[in-house]
């Protein structure tokens, strides 16, 4: 079996967007309101991922809402409440009609200089609806104002004592950023999983919460490649950078062979999760290859001669059912 | 001959703090002040590095201010000015100390929300002086406000007009942050490292300023790894990431032999220029090799057995006198 842990609903149809629309034009006075969607449009938005997925062998898919549209940082909590509601219920309704397919993770209403606290009751709700997992932005405002404490500080205790008391998984994830120099995709994103990593290895989280289960996306951001930097920085810690390290979770979202070597001969087979993020950054076609370059992972994963059988049912199957332990599958 | 490209003069006597300490508690109401250490401490200064540099081999070293202290984010146009000028003088005062030694690189007068014109005096002072390349801080308020027009905007044009008069290079380089979230040499550094490749990349600033010559240091922070995340995003785009990224030099100063490989492999032996960064981030000792992570460039670059002497010869000194071109070396 090959599971697929970071997949968002970019598809979605443009109802979502709609709402999304509506609810900023009445951004001083928020409501929920409906979204309304049938489940025939949801079937139809789904058919190219499918059919990627089915040309793929991708089995499962740790579906969340879209990554770039979290939008924490517009409006007060109450927006991000709703829109965050409103967005999980989404995703419930995608899985609930491919249930051997899509396995739910959600969003979080994160708001800028909120405590993580507000995430408790989503989470716990999610948890009852079937979600498995969630996503945590570890850059609320974006690069905004007010920054947001660091990932040690016991600011952020109360979220990550719900995961560990639900068992549930978080995998940070930037969404959007205010900051003009910076690209969503192209920078922004992997600048937040470099911040994550140092945060966390050099922090006293897992000391703390020994069972917490974090995942890094994107390969780690810089990780691999600026390894010895972080070891460097961590002489004398507590901790070594390649102990603390071991705490993590990394997927595979790099669209490339050299980079999953690099990722999976730094981190270990342990550490490392299969993923696309299907579909996002990578849908363009390569002309060296002619192929989409998010749809060749698991080649990547097959091709790799230094794997072993087990290793490899490892990165596609085996680390994603010890890390999301609330799915059946 | 071994050049190094990226030395930061972090060794300096107590007086400049003390300068520094002066200024931030006169900071509204600037004045310039002075700054008195005597030839021998700066000889007393170095003595730690020369041993280094002899015990390396290092013949050259292309030496500016101190990175984390170049202090943009904090106060007015002026305070930046006198503190620029300040550390930019105390280089020259080392280079001429050891002329054979240490070339001087210069830091920029930057200032939130100021026009980058306001370095062109400060750089032909220095250009004047010898100095023979510039750091540029891409995110003047260190993460803060205001927000850093992105690289290819034309609000930075003042500046690369006059590099390309002056025929100097630029590193693009980080300072300090304001964000609390990130780690100064752990993360802050290579997540404008990040943003800097991306956006050089995908702007029209090398169609503008064809002869510009800009240096990402930390080996890239993440683009030899995220090689095709980058070339996903712009295909279509007018350039694509291979072509674009030709235009960049990368340094060194990432540690580790792997990744050194992948730089070399990934950006060409033409792009790559060695650099240790000492003494700075990777002063520890490896308990792995018993050796400090900063001390081992030269060895990993004489060990990759795919490159030739010719290519090494690149990367040691030809790339750094073809860039640093108002050397004399």
């Amino acid at each position: 079996m090959i599971v697929d842990v970071h997949g968002h609903y970019t598809t979605a149809p443009a109802q979502l967007d709609a709402y999304r629309g509506n609810q900023l034009t009445n951004l001083n006075r928020p409501v929920k309101g409906s979204l309304k969607i049938s489940d025939d449009e949801i079937h139809a938005s789904l058919q190219g991922q499918l059919r990627q997925l089915e040309n793929m062998g991708i089995d499962k898919v740790m579906y969340s809402p879209r990554a770039g549209g979290m939008g924490h940082e517009i409006g007060n909590e109450l927006v991000s409440r709703y829109w965050t509601e409103t967005c999980n219920d989404l995703i419930a309704r995608v899985c609930s009609l491919y249930p051997d397919k899509f396995i739910p993770v959600c969003a979080l209403p994160q708001s800028p200089g909120i405590s993580p606290a507000n995430c408790a009751a989503e989470l716990e709700r999610c948890a009852n609806m079937g979600f498995v997992g969630c996503n945590i932005n570890p850059d609320v405002a974006g690069g905004g104002q007010p920054f947001t404490p660091r990932l040690g500080d016991p600011w952020w205790n109360p979220l990550w004592e719900k995961l560990v008391e639900l068992d549930m998984p978080g995998m940070l994830h930037g969404t959007s950023t205010c900051d003009p120099a910076r690209h969503l995709n192209g920078s922004h994103y992997i600048m937040v999983d470099v911040m994550v990593v140092y945060e966390l290895c050099s922090s006293d989280i897992f000391d703390r919460y020994p069972t917490l289960k974090l995942i890094v996306p994107h390969g780690g951001g810089a990780a691999p490649f600026q390894w010895n930097r972080h070891r460097a920085l961590q002489i004398g810690a507590k901790h070594s950078f390649e102990e603390a390290v071991k705490h993590l979770y990394f997927d595979t979202a790099i669209y490339d062979g050299d980079s999953f070597e690099m990722l999976i001969r730094k981190m270990g087979v342990d550490n490392v999760l299969f993923a696309t993020e299907m579909f996002g950054t990578a849908q363009t076609v390569d002309p060296h290859t002619g192929q989409r370059f998010d749809e060749v992972g698991v080649d990547f994963v097959k091709q790799i001669s230094w794997l072993s059988d087990e290793d490899r049912t490892k990165i596609f199957e085996g680390n994603a059912r010890k890390v999301f332990s609330r799915a059946k599958f």
